[in-house]
């Protein structure tokens, strides 16, 4: 033990401390209660076209042909398939969740495809290596919505896009994700308080206890403005279901989903 | 009568009613009983800094030195008062209200400050004329936000500034604009429907019906962009104020105003 001064141990100890600390990402979709229900939702069966946001998305996809695409957070492989379909160079598409991804490998599996299993904020692509940049539905997973932006605009090309939809802030403002009820069951109104206390929520959605992120609509639209990208669009889509199922009707009351197109400029 | 046929009278009804219908523009500021509750708002008594919104607005404002600067429903001329003493070179400020312009005529007069009586779709100014355009808590009771952006985009010099700030449409989207109240009259949380039906809203505020527009944060942003705007900032700013007023406080349970800076692309 000799040479272990108090100086020496400080030293050993602010090297570790002063790293960094990993953030710990929730890998819920891996879970088999979770993944078994995620598989039960409609978009899970039939795909996008099941996405009451997925003409809102769409209708803001750049023309794919001979594009270099990246999906963060691609899950079953969806909208990978579709920009293969539409003419994309190469797609790759990255999940954390190992389950999803030999899901997608399984059914949407193609040679112009590739699926890597990586956490949305751990990429570590070269610079300029994609055309567009997607994800769909997994941003508010991610607690470091800067550093995604950061390397985003690292690994697209200039005038590259980057397309996302998220969980609305009004939708994940409060954790309970609920309508407020009447006494007879019926959906009163939507309720919203703790809109500015960014971070963490702990919700119930599919099974208990998953981690999502509220962020304010201000925070989603400055960091990409900080992070160099110019805003092309900014979306919060009625259902484009054409349904009579109240489930489905309702989700116009209060807007699910945010949509955001930008460009970097 | 001799030459009044069908064909002339077809005409005389096409030449009237093809032209756009004028849209009725409601007065509240010179009704005497709003004017009076208006007075005592605290931003009507101290000025800006009582405004919970400021500390972002002027955070959100350009250097004004030689600068030419318009405001768009410019009630007591604070905001004009600003811009002279912070140095801009012109300051024209257009109202509705004859007892809001005569108010600030009275009390922030300055050779360099111009008030006209005018309604905000009204404007007709010509290309070039201005470097800045403000407008503060106005738009909301204005019904054709693409008319008044193609206008400021006008009027506007390019790299010109269009800073304003409305109610959030969290705030505007249900009339009654009130907390949801528990049993004991405490505030439970903030109720949110009919998010996505635009348009007009008969609100009780300061007197009954007052007539304010809904619009979703997309049609403020997509609308400002399809007018040749670029986004710069969005934000939905906390209150500024220190204090531990609970009515303040809470104001951050959800946000009360929207502000966007906009520049002429």
């Amino acid at each position: 033990m000799a040479g272990l001064t108090f100086a020496s141990l400080r030293e050993i100890f602010l090297r570790l401390y002063s790293r960094p600390f990993a953030v710990m990402k929730q890998n819920k979709y891996d879970e088999p209660e979770f993944f078994a229900a995620y598989g039960r939702l409609p978009r899970s069966i039939y795909g996008l076209a099941a996405g009451l946001e997925w003409t809102a998305f769409r209708a803001l996809l750049p023309d794919l042909r001979d594009k270099r695409v990246l999906d963060l957070g691609c899950g079953f492989g969806w909208h990978c398939h579709y920009a293969q379909e539409h003419g994309a160079r190469t797609v790759i598409g990255i999940d954390l969740s190992e389950k999803m991804l030999e899901r997608a490998r399984r059914t949407t599996h193609s040679p112009g495809i590739e699926y890597h299993r990586c956490a949305i904020e751990d990429i570590d692509f070269p610079a300029n290596q994609f055309d567009v940049v997607i994800s769909s539905l997994a941003l508010h997973y991610v607690e470091q919505f800067e550093l995604v932006c950061r390397k985003v605009h690292h690994c697209l090309a200039p005038n590259g896009v980057f397309l996302f939809s998220v969980e609305h802030p009004i939708f994940t403002t409060l954790p309970a994700q609920s309508w407020f009820h009447g006494e007879a069951g019926e959906r009163l109104h939507w309720p919203i308080d703790n809109y500015q206390a960014e971070g963490r929520r702990r919700t119930n959605w599919l099974t208990e206890n998953v981690i999502k992120y509220h962020r304010t609509i201000a925070t989603y639209v400055n960091t990409l403005i900080d992070s160099h990208f110019l805003i092309k669009r900014l979306e919060e889509p009625k259902p484009s279901l054409d349904t009579t199922d109240p489930d489905v009707q309702d989700q116009s009351r209060r807007p699910p989903f945010l949509l955001i197109a930008a460009v970097k400029a």
